[in-house]
């Protein structure tokens, strides 16, 4: 077993196809510390048992993934999204993830309303917000890329991620930096700077061009593409996040190898390209 | 022969397969009274009979696209790039055409510093500026959807275009408001009301998904997607553009359709969706 950096956490994603033993197998062998949840796998296991398997394992759970696609209008469909994301608040306070990752949800269908859609991302977490600052889980918003703007994330920037959770306690409401889904914004630099603690958790991945024909597969290891990491790591430890740092890849290539190798490879990764930005 | 809006133009990318005579015989058959130019079809026709061509049509050219394509370090390339930019304004002002669209270039190979990249669109601008004054062409800065940033644009947000025009006097330097663009933004309603006579040109066609397999062809027709015409056409209205506004569409489907059927078709979303918000 090598050591992986104390701070990294590698998001179940990665390994798509892994149960959550599994994961946490591959996790602690590749010599993590932390790992990032998925619902999905988590319920499949049962919530008891994930609990007790994370128990067992040591790891600490950086953050659980996701809750949020609530921006169709007022019904029977936005309640069930409602208490959908109530019970991923209670399940995040169970398994002691700090964070709850929300991603908006695209345009409702037919609809060209896009700024009433995110006005109702800002509503939906207004309603959520007690909840979770009584679970003591941090309503994390997570900035998609533009590209995903109509079918899967109405909020596209972390200053737009910024300008919703402002509106409510520190702690209650922030922002996820994801590298791979705001590495293009000119305002970055400055949209980090003004996070400060409003950063809730820290994903890295690397963009590549040519985009793969399914662009939500389109994640590779850090150094394997063109963003700065050293940049945009130096930035968010400036801004005072000291919390787990998670590799997220989205990839088929990656999901179709095991997943000890996978584990190592995103440790080494991060060793390579985000870690010596860390101090 | 149908009546086109009189601000409407026929970007000839829309028929891409269509010579500069083909294009312009489908341009006039719709009805339309402006069309917007492409050097390399220009420059196969010839310069002198691409001018002979347009004059004798009647037809206004609404811009020239493009220049650019200048985001490389200092050296040969970079000085290849800027001579040829400098064709590029002399062939826009013999067309008659008021604005040169620039797409900025993305990452050099091998770079990861997109911040220089960004930096040196705005050097090549300011290289390039005296020369278009003296020709009465305003350099018009594309900001292209950040899912090209890397390799295609290091210029992604009409705020980013906007930061780098207002360095140079209003009628040299604009920015062009593309709805694929732009639409997503969530600050777009406020920089296009700063932008006010920096828009130097108005694009229109829709975003839909699922993107196509190659992401350059995703654009479709007005109103076959999710952009609210209606919310950014008052807004540049409002912002006091009155030029031609040009439909350019980039989707194989269209471009494998026959020319005239394409510019009729053109035309009549354009009617539907967009020039109902022009006054």
């Amino acid at each position: 077993m090598s050591a992986a950096h104390p701070r990294l956490s590698l998001n179940q994603a990665t390994i798509k196809y892994a149960n959550l033993a599994e994961a946490v197998d591959a996790t602690l062998l590749a010599g993590y510390e932390s790992i990032g949840l998925w619902r999905e796998p988590v319920l499949e296991a049962g919530l008891g048992r994930s609990i007790r398997i994370i128990d067992d394992s040591g790891l600490r759970v950086s953050s659980l993934c996701r809750g949020g696609f609530f921006t169709m209008e007022e019904g029977p469909s936005r309640r069930e999204s409602m208490d959908d994301n109530r019970r991923a608040i209670a399940e995040a306070h169970a398994l002691g993830a700090p964070a709850l990752v929300l991603v908006a949800g695209g345009l409702p269908a037919g609809s060209r309303d896009i700024v009433g859609a995110r006005a109702r991302v800002r509503d939906a977490i207004a309603e959520l917000a007690d909840e979770a600052a009584a679970a003591d889980v941090t309503l994390a918003i997570e900035p998609l890329h533009p590209m995903y703007a109509s079918d899967r994330a109405v909020v596209s920037t972390l200053g737009q991620a910024l300008d919703i959770a402002e509106q409510f306690p520190s702690g209650v409401v922030g922002a996820v930096v994801d590298t791979f889904h705001v590495w293009w914004d000119p305002d970055l630099a400055a949209q980090i700077a003004r996070a400060g603690d409003r950063i809730a958790s820290y994903q890295v991945c690397d963009w590549a061009t040519p985009l793969p024909s399914d662009v939500l597969l389109a994640r590779h290891y850090p150094g394997d593409g063109v963003i700065d990491f050293a940049g945009i790591t130096a930035a968010v430890v400036a801004a005072g996040y000291s919390g787990d740092i998670e590799v997220e890849i989205f990839n088929q290539d990656v999901w179709n190898s095991g997943y000890d190798a996978v584990a190592a490879r995103a440790r080494d990764s991060f060793a390579a390209e985000v870690a010596p930005h860390l101090s």
